[in-house]
């Protein structure tokens, strides 16, 4: 049950200070290590299942403190269903059950008694929440209603697991919102896109492309899906990023939820008028805290953005040995941190006597804190110190009088160019193509590939499966054996880039189709929309 | 496995506005329906499971940003443990597997496939959580550790369910920390303890007695558990608030969780010194949210403290029939709740014309929500408003320039005034006693009774067993049959007090015990401490 392979590794190294391996050599093996070493994640002993330690537990704090503010504006309440669902609820609707039940976790005994039917753990709220929605809205006047819950979600999946990006019990926030009618339930799904695109963009400096999941990769049950897609660039895969789901009237018809609606401006009651209504549910998961360590980190560890650092700014005296000038050294860094702290960053000194200042440099820079102050004794005579940001490791010199506002300038500038950057090596990997070919050399360089398609069912099947087989046979003449069940992991890196590419989203931002542009899969069908395609985690 | 009862009794009265019966008449009823027509709670189709609405939930959102804020303020770190366990850990500590084994959830299935083995779902996590604590605490330096996470958990309990009181899954923060010392240990189980009794004083008005539990009670595993008991008059039951456990070393040493000590002053390294930590644990649950709607609530409905209202002041217009003065009305009052808003007050101005302003009255009422405030035209015409309070009723006139101003200090006059009420009426229905005979008469008048005690197991379990057997004839006597299930249900009220008594805490406040004083049982032995006794949910 022990997610052995990981633990093993984890093991091994605990007792190097540094990672053993580059970001670029053996990406999935990076990523173990950058995760346990920061201490984000501890290893557990049932498979799939994670520890969140502080260190990434403060970051998923602020992310719900962010969106939780953004979705409070728009009306959303705070609520909390239960996690059992009994197996009849969560039939009722055909598609939503079909795609849920392979995964679905079952009660079956307390104690030694057996229960008299099995219960299930939530893979997702809808069919928890929608029965009791049906008693509560009556009239127009209970609409819209708009609720979220910040839970725990169980979703029993067998492909290997992977910490924040793919595990059987994550943390989550799911939205289950209701309107009258079909215009503001749509203007919600983007409202809530638009959250996420934030959390991603503004906390985590993430860039993301917004746009529309294809019909077979739409949440089941659902009208459409809209999604935030992000892009690891040393995996040469993409990621879901968080979606935000119109369900149309699908779930209503079946949960019966109606509403009696306004009379209309004749005064004539049209009190047999009942409606179903208009729903939407959107989710966001602790995924997104490993989408930000896959997109920043590097060779010496975790990068953090200073919007989600637990710690933003510490303090490092660089003691001489007679340690005269100790006590000195604190007070000048204690200066300069307080004045930070007072402007809102969240400071540390380390003022510890048993760690040389190059153990704690390692330290602080394997956690990813974004900018260090130094203190040397020449400093010290000079009246000067040393900023060290983590993000470049830029250094610069700053008198002690200004550091303080330095510190506080620096979270700014550190934070916006560090989505410049990921932006920047993103747009580097999207490619445009027009013709089959195009797209088969630019997929297996690692990149994403935005090409014009006929939206039909049919050739996304072919795609997925050409581009399988493609894959598998390069991977061959290139004398490996490529395991099918490796394609989700994340040992994605562009020379040993495995699996088939699926499509992402037919993004919002769509350049223009001139006449006549057929589909590049050489299906014969006319191109209708632009559409991105990658490999996916 | 629905909760059929109290399902059908909430589908009879929901086109009734007000209660139907009186809290003194019928307790249990009473409760069901001021918690549902609060809008608090809905009904679910699994037993034991509830759904909490925004009405409460935003409860437990200023719950928990309180306590957060405090256990913040002592250096504990948020976390999250997966909630799954297996059975090999669940059972390392002998005690504690013993006292959970009987209400654990176990998971036996995914989809179709059975699992290789049961897992469990928590219903606390000492054994998830220790095993990790093992690795990462190596040396004095990594002490102490204080981790907190808010989560659900699940005990399936077979006794009568009750909403927030005893439900199968509950919310709850659980706080899990290690110390080098039992006197660092020992100050943290009562600095947290002081936290729980702010919780319950300072936002939800509820007085509570601090003590210790007996050798019985206390938790298992555990070194020694302190609580914080409630008592609700009305059902002439305590309850217990929250617990804070010293765990001592019995969980260190059953997962190896030992560190190595510092060096000593002689300055000979103590290096094969390796020691087990102390621990405690600490849990504060949705319970607390009944606890207040139990000791507050009136015939009206809900009332609530201030400090968790989610809304403390509503604005009601007292329209005239033409509507002449409507919009200067809502003017007027948007004024006042613009200022107190400023204040920091949540507010609400109920501009609806489709309802009448005694209806408003009554659904403001029914919520608990503190303070409205009303104007009508003749207060229009004055230049002033009338107030009025929920907690007792009492209206007050005052100017329109004041009436910001008077709102905002009404606030925690309310506040001051609900405490002081629960706590006079709990001190009255707290009978101190030294013999038996005393002890019987006091507990069947529904109080709690602190009496000499031995404190020994046996004589605590004479007292159940007499006190159980003294209920059920005097309910017979007085023609009622008595189903030893209803014990734990809210049925509690004196008219019908069934049940054992048990011992709550001893108090940590003791009243001078005169030598020689003998044990209140009779059993002979002298009397050690002052014992709370008491009828308990």
């Amino acid at each position: 049950m022990a997610d052995a392979k990981s633990h093993k590794q984890q093991k091994k190294k605990t007792t190097k200070l540094g990672l053993s391996v580059a970001k670029e050599d053996d990406f999935s093996e990076w990523y173990t290590q950058v995760i346990t070493k920061s201490e984000m994640i501890e290893y557990y002993n049932i498979s799939g299942c994670y520890i969140l330690r502080p260190w990434s537990f403060k970051i998923w704090e602020r992310i719900q403190q962010h969106f939780d503010g953004g979705i409070k504006k728009l009306g959303v309440e705070p609520c909390y269903f239960p996690m059992f669902v009994s197996k009849r609820n969560l039939s009722v609707e055909e598609d939503h059950i079909e795609d849920f039940a392979p995964e679905v976790a079952w009660v079956t005994k307390s104690g030694d008694s057996e229960l008299e039917e099995p219960i299930a753990i939530r893979p997702t709220s809808e069919t928890i929440m929608y029965p009791a929605y049906a008693k509560w809205i009556r009239s127009h006047r209970d609409l819209p209603l708009q609720l979220n819950q910040w839970t725990n979600v169980v979703r029993w999946e067998f492909k290997n697991p992977t910490p924040f990006l793919r595990t059987r019990e994550f943390l989550w926030q799911e939205g289950h919102s209701a309107f009258a009618t079909k215009e503001e339930a749509d203007k919600e799904v983007l409202d809530i896109l638009d959250l996420y695109a934030r959390v991603y963009e503004e906390l985590l400096a993430v860039p993301v492309i917004k746009g529309r999941k294809s019909h077979k990769e739409k949440f089941p049950g659902g009208d459409f899906t809209t999604t935030v897609e992000a892009f690891i660039p040393c995996a040469g895969r993409a990621i879901q990023a968080a979606t935000s789901h119109s369900l149309g009237q699908n779930f209503s018809r079946m949960f019966k939820i109606k509403f009696l609606a306004e009379d209309d401006k004749s005064g004539n009651a049209k009190d047999d008028t009942h409606n179903y209504v208009w729903q939407n549910s959107w989710g966001l998961t602790t995924r997104s805290i490993g989408v930000a360590v896959m997109v920043h980190g590097d060779n010496q560890g975790l990068v953090l953005p200073p919007r989600v650092a637990p710690i933003q700014l510490v303090g490092v005296p660089i003691y001489v040995k007679d340690g005269a000038l100790g006590s000195v050294m604190d007070d000048a860094l204690r200066k300069i941190l307080d004045e930070a702290e007072k402007s809102g960053l969240r400071v540390k000194l380390d003022d510890r006597t048993d760690k040389n200042p190059g153990w704690k440099y390692n330290y602080y820079e394997q956690r990813g804190v974004p900018l260090r102050v130094e203190i040397g004794s020449r400093d010290l005579e000079a009246g000067k110190c040393v900023l060290v940001r983590r993000d470049n490791g830029a250094r610069e010199d700053c008198t002690l009088e200004q550091a303080g506002a330095r510190c506080v300038e620096l979270m700014d500038v550190i934070q916006a160019d560090m989505l410049d950057r990921a932006r920047q090596e993103r747009d580097s990997r999207l490619a445009v193509v027009w013709t089959w070919d195009e797209f088969v050399e630019e997929l297996m360089a690692g990149n994403m590939v935005l090409a014009p398609w006929s939206l039909t069912t049919k050739s996304e099947e072919w795609v997925k499966d050409e581009t399988k087989r493609i894959s598998e046979e390069r991977a061959a003449s290139a004398g490996k054996g490529v395991d099918a069940d490796q394609e989700t992991n994340a040992d994605g890196e562009s020379k040993k880039l495995t699996g088939a590419a699926k499509t992402l989203c037919i993004p919002f931002n769509q350049p223009p189709m001139p006449e006549g542009t057929m589909c590049f899969t050489g299906c014969g069908e006319p191109a209708k929309e632009w559409c991105l395609w990658g490999r996916s985690f």
